[in-house]
């Protein structure tokens, strides 16, 4: 199973690199290193000034436009100073950063894998049903393995939505009705056009489970080769539930991890089918109305988790329960302000992922995670992809 | 220098790899790898289905669902099996996705840089102009490291594109006017609000540039610690010019390199301030009119290099001309067609990237670059950060 894990190995870790390199002040060390003989230059008129006063440009002559500096020559590094081993994430806790994938969000590791399994087998043309994440991903792979894609979506669909699928040379088909009219639609047109349309669906498909697994063995390995204590997923269908329940079980089955990570499902109160299934299993409450409430659809601004009857359930139910994990269901307010939290530490994330910040919160303040032990927070999508719902959360605020 | 350099160390290499290993079929080998005793299982029944025939879900049942379907369990993989060497590429040319950077844009090699040093230096309140990825970097940037940052933007720009900046708590400020006007507002504030106000220009200011110059350190250790024959680069201020000139011509002094990269600059035909001034200085022309034409504004789609009067236009000249590159100006209708001809291998891209893309093709067909070269066309952005564009695009088509 190699090449599944090396396909992803370290998406996402550029990028918290980044930050905690930029939050640790570790510049300090760089500009120790530059040495007394790095200066401000003014390139074409070779004039200098000394590095540690703050200036954007030279000095101003009055009538004459400033000069951009650049910095005197640096003496460059040698390939023995490229670590290549160490890695460092956030602690307290790890935010997983989904988006470092090459169509912005999660589905990619499930797509790759599905996909390149499907054209082995000679399929042509590949269905998938989703409006957002999924059949962007699903259109991109398609077109980079020579496959046709066709997307379908409800007709309520917003047409900036469909303008990646359609850039990347997919066929857009809008069901009317609901986000489930559209599932049973792709359902039924599975063998249509002559026996060749195949249901390429992230929702059924085990291979994309197998992709999706792969975050597990990357938080293994950007973990120094340990599991995690706890990872909190927001969770829709369920695909990253059972993609970590499926790698972190093969690394204890493989004799590299002792135990399984508890995993944390993560659901918007007004659509929180596995949530409250898991609640139930486990007889917790949790001060909200009864599970019915959920079966509100297109209710929460978590739309990428809007999925009122999720293929597998029951899997995912069972997943949590085996893990000693649990679920919290999160309210609007809640998923807003995580939204705005998370922004302001600099992740800009969809309110879709936002609602694993805020589940976090409150399982520390309840007590059922503590703050020492290593949780992950799974962001499975960028805030640049929802910039219509953030502008109104903006608006509202 | 390290620390700048493992900053973003293999910031878009795993959609690479991802890309790749899809590509050229690695799957069949991970199948073989599965063993014949692997098969497709309906969890709850137990019954198997062998793996070789497509399927998408268990048997239909008449006046039943279908059963979705998992793998039967694998054993692991063992940390011996993680290769933490191996790095590959596409062959002829090689894409550079800079998107996969924290805020989907190449800005924050040079923002993160920028900003710790201010930081350092004791600066709380930054000031940047932009309407785009800058801004939206500098904001998060800003977030991250607990500084305040203030956004200059022509009164012209889309709410959309200040939504990232203001959920990121930046204060944005809409400056009537060019482009150029608001430029001129962010020169004349700096200073501001009691002389706490410093104006941290992704244009002027150095440390900008040396954080860009983690591209060329990057993809000479993506390559195998060799420098490419070839970088295209779509260009505005030319940061990435300077970025490649910078850290090649380091890693040259450092005795790491023999020669530098021949460096390559886009532009679109309609504001081509840099490839005109290239042409003019290398005694070429290519067929278009003369440079003055690029002095119209806010024309070309390629809004991300619209940038008609650079800052440092005379260094980037410099830069290519010493490197023995060259300069394309690129039509909007070649910039179209190489946006949809990169989607359709995969890559989503701003138009503003997909100039580079244009210019290669151009390279190649006048014999300038040859397809065994090892060429690099750097992709700056997602195509994400661009739908209205796209869509204008699809729509003409």
């Amino acid at each position: 199973m190699s090449a599944f894990v090396t396909l992803s190995l370290s998406a996402g870790l550029a990028a918290l690199l980044l930050h905690r390199a930029y939050t640790t002040g570790r510049l300090r060390h760089v500009i120790a290193s530059l040495g007394g003989s790095v200066a401000y230059i003014e390139p074409y008129t070779g004039k200098t000034y000394p590095l540690d006063k703050p200036r954007w440009s030279g000095d101003d002559k009055p009538g004459e436009q400033p000069i951009p500096l650049m910095l005197t020559a640096l003496p460059g590094i040698t390939r023995r100073q490229i670590d290549k081993t160490k890695r460092s994430l956030w602690r307290c806790p790890h935010f997983k950063l989904e988006w470092n994938n090459p169509t912005c969000s999660f589905k990619d590791r499930g797509t790759t894998v599905m996909l390149s399994l499907l054209r082995q087998q000679g399929i042509t043309h590949v269905l998938e049903d989703s409006s957002g994440n999924g059949g962007a991903s699903v259109s991109c792979y398609a077109a980079a393995g020579g496959l046709h894609a066709t997307i379908m979506a409800p007709d309520s669909t917003s047409p900036a939505k469909t303008v990646q699928m359609k850039a990347h040379g997919a066929t857009v088909e809008l069901i009317p009705g609901s986000r489930q009219a559209t599932s049973d639609a792709a359902v039924a047109a599975h063998g249509r056009d002559g026996g060749r349309l195949f249901y390429a669906s992230h929702a059924w498909h085990p291979f994309f489970l197998h992709g999706t697994k792969t975050l597990a063995y990357e938080l293994w390995e950007d973990l120094g080769f340990r599991a995690p204590d706890n990872v909190v997923i927001p969770s829709g269908g369920g695909s990253n539930i059972l993609g970590c329940d499926l790698g972190f079980s093969e690394l204890q089955r493989a004799g590299e991890i002792q135990k399984l990570p508890r995993l944390f499902c993560a659901q918007p109160l007004l659509c929180s089918p596995l949530a409250s299934g898991i609640l139930q299993a486990l007889g917790e409450t949790d001060g909200h109305s009864p599970p019915a409430e959920w079966n509100v659809p297109n209710k929460t601004m978590a739309e990428g988790t809007s999925i009122s009857r999720p293929v597998r359930l029951q899997e995912c139910i069972d997943a949590v329960v085996r893990s000693k994990g649990g679920a919290i269901r999160v309210t609007e307010a809640e998923m807003a302000q995580a939204t705005f939290d998370l922004a302001q530490c600099g992740l800009y994330t969809e309110p879709t992922c936002a609602q694993a910040a805020a589940a976090y919160r409150t399982l520390i303040a309840r007590g059922v995670i503590k703050a020492d032990e290593t949780t992950v927070i799974v962001l499975t999508s960028t805030g640049v992809k929802a910039t219509p719902g953030i502008a109104t959360l903006l608006e509202t605020r």
